[in-house]
């Protein structure tokens, strides 16, 4: 039983009470197979098991049992957005990973560079993984299409992947990839989903005709392939759920572009934790809730660096003093998945996740691990339990009836 | 997971066992600050430690991490019924608050008493809080209102606050509130809030009219503010979801009001728990399933009042042995609610539940805590759960599907 947002957002309250939410991405680990030990079982974190011995510790789900996460669903589920009635199209979330400001009606699409045949079969839909350089070269080139009626984005992502928006009056991301995801078949037309999204097919199509025309000569890269047309989602903002003054502070565009999207006033660093916790010092009067992201575990892990993630785990530990020392009301430590370094990737595991407050029940761990945090005072928790619990914690909630 | 309460009725069935459900309100609590131990940990519950020990014990969540209940919805869980889907209105609460004796289509309101100067604007929302001796006598003079076409029904409560009813064919709770929530402003109309309510908006608003007219003279109650304009929910009762022939047994008119919406009959005392057990034993042959309340644990924690909360767990612990001399087929012991003397008020910590039945996996723990239980067989559960799990150590639920 969860109340939805309608339900919470009655019964949040404004008060001064601070609540700082760190999210290590990636935090939670699988063991050694040598040692038996998880990156953070392994990391030398005297700060952090000392937080947890006095604090309300557990163990979060970021979507359910099994599920493994992608960056966008965990986070919206850690700002208490329900990821499965709340989605981020695959274009919106390439557009927020490169760090395009989007604009409320703008359609994002995620594209391809491919490699067709004379007859316009698909040979390689990744076009041998051209590098990034030209990518952008490439890019630059579609980026001087136009079309009459609307504005037109493309930037480079990563190899052969880029982004497209577009700008306009009466757009609509209601269409079909046309990308058919496999070789040997034409890449589709840009067919519309209903009415309403049959004069953006023709501009896409449009779009798609030039590019061809300017790839032409680009061999392996002479196609683009479009998938996931989709627009910002329509989230009401932590500022009206949560009557919050939200803060985030990260170095990565996705992560800001997430907290942008939930209603955050973002501060752009490309420092370290450290550089983030004096970023955070600087604006601590603004604002009451501040989302502080951590990157670099989540990298660690997806290298299959288990040493590299521990490094960063015992770096965080470190810098805590200085977090500590602004004392913040509500202290909440989690991430928004597990990224085993034994796994190389993202894991569905549960996350280990401590709340610090002068209202816990102060059962305590012994010290801040999965395994410890799965015998903590939290049990087994939803993502989605993780704001309301913070709320809670900083006494910003009113009760539910009466 | 749940089943909803249609699939929980096909697997019901009546059976001779019987069910206690024994609801200490306010049960949770929060450690001292010096001792570090709870109410409950501070409590010599020797009988409580000893059923414990072999029950099925855990934690309840009474509607979800992070969520302080009101006392309403937190029954209705604990009876099965989900609090975000039956609401209980705020004019319903009150009557039921003071034992008035709804009928299905009553309109029921919570009223103030408040101050509004020479202009009609409201200077204090509270008339300075008259005592409920002066509101007894107000309510009695705005009880002889007549308008016609209606049955007025005007109660006190407490202090500045009082109860309307309005009985008759054809009436509305679909209205607006009258009060502002704010002063510096003038009381709005009853405006309705669909075609239906427009005539009842009327008879509310020619109430509101007299009882100005009667008020003049009554500085600073010189006006009524209403709010909360609703009906007894359409709950299922118990005797048809359970199958059971339930009694509820409690001291306040709350709790005797919210027993009696479910279903259940009901049996008044004045007396403490001993009292309730005899009541209990009276009534023993007539009844599958004994609602017992008790009040003071929450009343002490609401006052802060540590020791005092220690003292009633201990007198429910003594008094004990006469229920269990009855030999119930299952008891369940649990709160509403946490009230942690150390907050004054209700909070959203997880409550203490055993479940004591043949049936048990018997795992138990060595103790009845907030602590003990949280390592308990039945783990982290939902208040929804718990009506399922005390029919299934009674043996009144079929299988679930073939």
């Amino acid at each position: 039983m969860t109340i939805d947002l309608t339900a919470l957002e009655e019964i949040t309250i404004s008060s001064p009470s601070k609540i700082v939410m760190l999210v290590i991405d990636g935090l939670g680990g699988l063991p050694d197979r040598q040692t038996g030990k998880t990156e953070l079982e392994a990391a030398f974190t005297p700060q952090l098991d000392s937080l947890a011995s006095s604090a309300a510790c557990g163990l979060v789900e970021p979507i359910g049992p099994g599920i493994t996460p992608g960056s966008g669903p965990a986070h919206l589920a850690l700002f208490g957005y329900d990821p499965t009635k709340f989605s981020i199209g695959r274009g919106v979330l390439e557009a927020l990973g490169i760090g395009f400001e989007l604009m409320e009606n703008d359609i994002a699409a995620r594209g391809n560079f491919c490699t067709v045949d004379s007859n316009g079969v698909i040979t390689d839909r990744r076009a041998g993984r051209i590098n990034t350089e030209k990518c952008a070269e490439l890019c630059s080139l579609l980026n001087q299409i136009r079309l009459s009626g609307v504005e037109l984005f493309v930037r480079p992502v990563k190899e052969h992947r880029f982004m497209l928006v577009l700008r306009g009056e009466g757009l609509s991301p209601d269409l079909n990839d046309t990308d058919p995801q496999k070789t040997g078949m034409v890449p589709y037309n840009a067919s519309p989903r209903s009415a309403a999204s049959a004069s953006t097919a023709e501009i896409v199509d449009a779009f798609i005709e030039e590019a061809k025309k300017i790839l032409r000569d680009h061999h392996p890269a002479n196609m683009v392939l479009l998938r996931g047309f989709s627009r910002l989602p329509d989230i009401p903002p932590m500022t009206k759920i949560y009557k919050l003054k939200p803060a985030g502070i990260a170095k990565y565009p996705m992560y800001k572009g997430l907290a942008r999207l939930v209603g955050m006033e973002i501060y752009s660093t490309n420092g370290d934790f450290e550089e983030e916790i004096r970023v955070m010092a600087d604006r601590y009067n603004q604002h009451d809730f501040f989302y502080v992201h951590v990157k670099e575990t989540d990298s660690a892990g997806e290298d299959g660096n288990f040493e590299q993630k521990v490094k960063v785990l015992e770096q965080i530990d470190r810098a805590l003093p200085k977090l500590l020392a602004l004392k913040p009301d509500v202290l909440v430590i989690t991430g928004d998945h597990s990224t085993p370094a034994l796994m190389k990737g993202h894991s569905w595991h549960p996350v280990p996740i401590l709340i610090s407050s002068p209202w816990c029940r102060h059962r305590g761990t012994k010290g801040f691990s999965e395994s410890y945090c799965a015998s903590g005072e939290l049990g087994r928790i939803s993502a989605l339990d993780v704001m309301p619990l913070a709320m809670a914690h900083a006494l910003k909630l009113n009760k539910f009836g009466a």
